[in-house]
C-alpha cells in the first residue's frame, strides 16, 4: 500500500497581482521586508484587501494547510514512508512532500518554506511546487486505483470501514479540501469516484485528515496480522 | 463522560528573567515591539541563549502545544462540550480553556493569546491561566475517576482498549506530554494511575490527542447505541 492523500482546492498561495497593492498588503510587506507577491495570502493579515477576490472564502488560510499537514506527517504510517503528500492550491498549483519528509511545526519556518517553494525557488529537494491541475495531478502523476473524496455533501460512510477499503488496495487515493468554507468545486468532484461523509457536522482538515490515516494503519495492520 | 484531558510539563511559558537579557531574547523582544519577559519562549528564536536552562530540552516549544490544543479541540468530542482542556506548563503554570472555546488557529494570533493570558491579563474568560502543580491541578481541580498517562515508557496497550475504558467512566483524565523530548518528570508519574504505552516509536503529543479523544469518541458512540 502506498496511500496518496491530496489537500485540494487549498488555501495556500502567494499574494495574487490584483493585491499586490492593496494597503493590508503593502503594510505586512514592510513589516515583513520582503515583496508583495512572494509573501503568502493570509487572511489574518490581508482581510480587508480580500473582500473582492473571487472564491475569497475559500483562500487564504495557510495556518489551515499547516495543521493539516502536520496531522498526517507525524503519523507512524508516513513516518514509515507509505503516504505519499500533495498540496493542490486554489490557484492550480500542487505542493509535493518528497517521501517521510518532515515539516516544520513552527508556523513561522512552515510559511518561508511554502513562499520560497511556491516562488520557484531553487533547490527544493523536500518540497517542490509546480503548476497542475487537480486533474492532472490524479491522471498523470498518482494513477490511483480510486479516488475518494470527503466532503459534508457525500454519502454518510464509517471511517472504519473506508479505512478498511483503502488499505486493501494497492494505490489508493484520498482527497480532503484545504479550505475553510465552502465545498469543492465542479472540477474537483469530477475526479473523485466517490464522495463521502464521516460525520454529521463539517469537520476541519485536520482532524479528518488525522482520523484517516489512522484508520488506514489499523486496517493495514490488521491485514498484516 | 467529561473527559479531562491534560497536556502535561508543557513547553510553553513566557521568557524567564535568567534569559530577558540575552541577546537572541533582547533582539526578538525588539523586533516584536514587547518586553522580553512579556513574549514566549521559543526554541526558533531564542535557542542560542538556551543552552544553560534547567531542562533545556524539554522548554521553549510553544508550536507544538499550538498543534496539540487543536488536535483536541476540533474534534466533535470537544465541540460537544465532553472534554476539558487544561495545559500544565514546565514552571507549573495551568491555562485552562473553558468548555467548548476554539483556539485561534492562526499560531501568531495564538501567541498573542498566550502571552496575554500567562501574563496575567484580565478579561481572560475563555483562557485562564493560574499557578499550580500537576498535583494541584489533579487533586483539586480535575478530581478524576483514574489518571492514565501516555508515555514511551509505559506498558504496551491498544488505543481503541484504552478508549472503551476511558468511555465508561464519568470523569476519566489523560495526560499526554507537552513537550518536545525526554520523559515525564516523577511528579507527573506519580499522579499517574497507569503510565500506557500506545506505539512502538515515540509520537508527537498532537497524534497521541488526535488518536485517543478519537478512540474515546468512538467508544462513546458504542456505549450510547
Amino acid at each position: 500500500l502506498v496511500l496518496n492523500f491530496v489537500l485540494a482546492e487549498s488555501a495556500l498561495e502567494l499574494v495574487p497581482r490584483e493585491l499586490a497593492g492593496a494597503r493590508a498588503v503593502v503594510a505586512d510587506s514592510k513589516r515583513r521586508g520582503k515583496p508583495p507577491m512572494e509573501i503568502l495570502l493570509d487572511r489574518s493579515f490581508h482581510h480587508s484587501a480580500m473582500g473582492k477576490l473571487k472564491d475569497s472564502e475559500k483562500r487564504g488560510r495557510p495556518d489551515l494547510v499547516h495543521v493539516g499537514l502536520l496531522s498526517v506527517t507525524g503519523t507512524p504510517l508516513y513516518l514509515d514512508g507509505k503516504v505519499r503528500v500533495y498540496v493542490h492550491t486554489w490557484p492550480d498549483m500542487v505542493v509535493e512532500l518528497a517521501e517521510k519528509t518532515r515539516i516544520p511545526k513552527n508556523y513561522l519556518r512552515f510559511r518561508g518554506l511554502m513562499e520560497d517553494a511556491l516562488g520557484g525557488s531553487e533547490g527544493g529537494e523536500l518540497v517542490k511546487a509546480y503548476k497542475s491541475t487537480l486533474s492532472d495531478l490524479i491522471r498523470r502523476r498518482v494513477r490511483p486505483d480510486e479516488v475518494t473524496a470527503f466532503s459534508i455533501q457525500g454519502e454518510t460512510a464509517k471511517l472504519e470501514d473506508v479505512g478498511m477499503q483503502v488499505a486493501a488496495e494497492k494505490n489508493p487515493c484520498l482527497i480532503v479540501g484545504g479550505f475553510p468554507h465552502g465545498h469543492f468545486s465542479p472540477t474537483t468532484l469530477g475526479v473523485a469516484d466517490r464522495l463521502v461523509r464521516v460525520d454529521e457536522r463539517p469537520l476541519e482538515a485536520h482532524i479528518v485528515a488525522a482520523r484517516l490515516v489512522y484508520e488506514v494503519e489499523k486496517a493495514t495492520d490488521r491485514l498484516n496480522d
